[in-house]
């Protein structure tokens, strides 16, 4: 059954339209990604790979430890939809190197996600682990975030946002969309009143947790996360929370260099007598 | 039994030594991490909360959708371990947020990983990601791994190396350590045979998976991960991969701002229309 849609992809390449690949971190069923395939269909072939159950706060991780499942949910004319065991990542690993081994995807779209992934929560994020992956993998790729996290989210303005997004990252040059990862987060407010659109750096900040401790029927503590973020910039005009706070759709282009490279000299002066 | 060793620690406020977090990801049972608590507690008193079991590929992932649960594993004075069935962030919050409420920690040491952390796997690494967590409270933190995956590994010139890293890093002044994150690579080669300390770059290069295909006894296919590195840049004298190739321990300074600078303003360009 898995290898099957596979070989209809390989048919794809006959076909001129671009192919997407659509995962995200909700899971396959959630409402967010449902709305996030309708619309890639209208630009191309789609392939879907999503977790079979949330993988919410997963971050870049991947499955080392236990195998992976993969099963074909539906496959129609122009869209394959995978559920896949593992984490957003692995989603993307698996789709990249198994599910689509002849034919590079020539966009990702991840989300749309339940929740806001602006801030530093674009660190502990899996719909932009997944967008990150892809990005690594030299695909440009667009995670969505709508600021709501109920199940029955309007995802009306999201939508009608990230259509014209991916208009425009299809129509940019090759050599501009080789590895562009957007992290897009769309306020949660009626589509006629966002202001427009923000290209914006991430907020700097954190997560400040209070555990909710409750004991259980064994009579064990447990703990449930539960935190919020300080925003450490507020007033910071050019970050992607004071545009969503403002009624703007916020994109930050993602890069994956961790290097700090302001500490370089000033690590290389402290450790030069260990040299 | 949980809250006991948190008023141990309180009672730890009276005494002048540093208060050393320590963490990882291969789970509080490792010999990298009893390697390292014991090198910690040469430097003061030592608080270890680390995952129960491996948690390794777990990136900078939270526990959402399930409880956590902790217990103390061993409490003598200066040195109490605890055990989470969380991640290494999940540890490093918990740990912060809940076991050591009033006193932050001064350093926290993360590992000592089985296997390398170098290269753009410091993404997926989950001794990176608390090590990263702990910078973003701005607490000074340190990730070792040594390049060697065997649970028998030999930590003696992991641990020489990493004594004179954290003995440098406490006589920083405070400004410079508050949010210093240290990305610790050690070669998998004897002691005498190390040339020094690089502080390096993040090498550029992403990782391709060989998933390894198999079908189990319901017939059902299922898919472990196993990939390599490539390195899109192998003569870059100033790359941590080329650090640990010729015989240096490698250390990279890690931020957690994602934002691809580069791309702000053709981005501003491209979706002007849609602002």
């Amino acid at each position: 059954m898995f290898r099957e849609p596979s070989e209809h992809i390989l048919s794809m390449r006959t076909t001129d339209r671009p192919l997407i690949f659509v995962t995200n971190d909700d899971g396959v069923q959630a409402a967010g990604i449902a709305a996030l395939m309708r619309l890639a269909s209208e630009f191309g072939d789609v392939v879907v790979v999503a977790p079979n159950e949330s993988y919410s706060g997963m971050s870049h991780s991947i499955t080392m430890q236990r195998p992976l499942f993969v099963s074909c949910v539906s496959s129609e004319p122009g869209l394959d939809v995978y559920s896949c065991t593992g984490t957003p990542v692995d989603c993307v690993k698996i789709g990249f190197d198994e599910i689509l081994p002849d034919r590079a995807p020539d966009l990702v779209l991840s989300g749309i996600n339940h929740g806001s992934n602006a801030n530093v929560s674009v660190i502990y994020s899996g719909t932009m682990g997944a967008a990150t992956e892809a990005a690594m993998y030299g695909i440009p790729s667009i995670g969505f975030s709508l600021t709501d996290h109920s199940p029955a989210a309007d995802f009306t303005a999201a939508v009608h946002y990230a259509r014209g997004i991916i208009e425009h990252v299809l129509t940019l040059p090759a050599e501009q969309r080789t590895g562009l990862c957007l992290n897009v987060n769309i306020p949660d407010i009626p589509l006629s009143e966002i202001k427009g659109i923000k290209v914006c750096r991430q907020t700097l900040g954190c997560w400040r947790e209070e555990f909710v401790h409750r004991t259980d029927p064994q009579n064990r503590d447990y703990y449930w996360m539960s935190g919020r973020f300080y925003n450490a910039e507020p007033q910071a005009e050019d970050s992607d929370e004071w545009a969503l706070r403002h009624g703007y759709v916020a994109i930050v282009p993602v890069q994956t260099d961790l290097t700090d490279y302001r500490r370089i000299d000033p690590l290389r002066k402290l450790f030069n007598p260990l040299s």
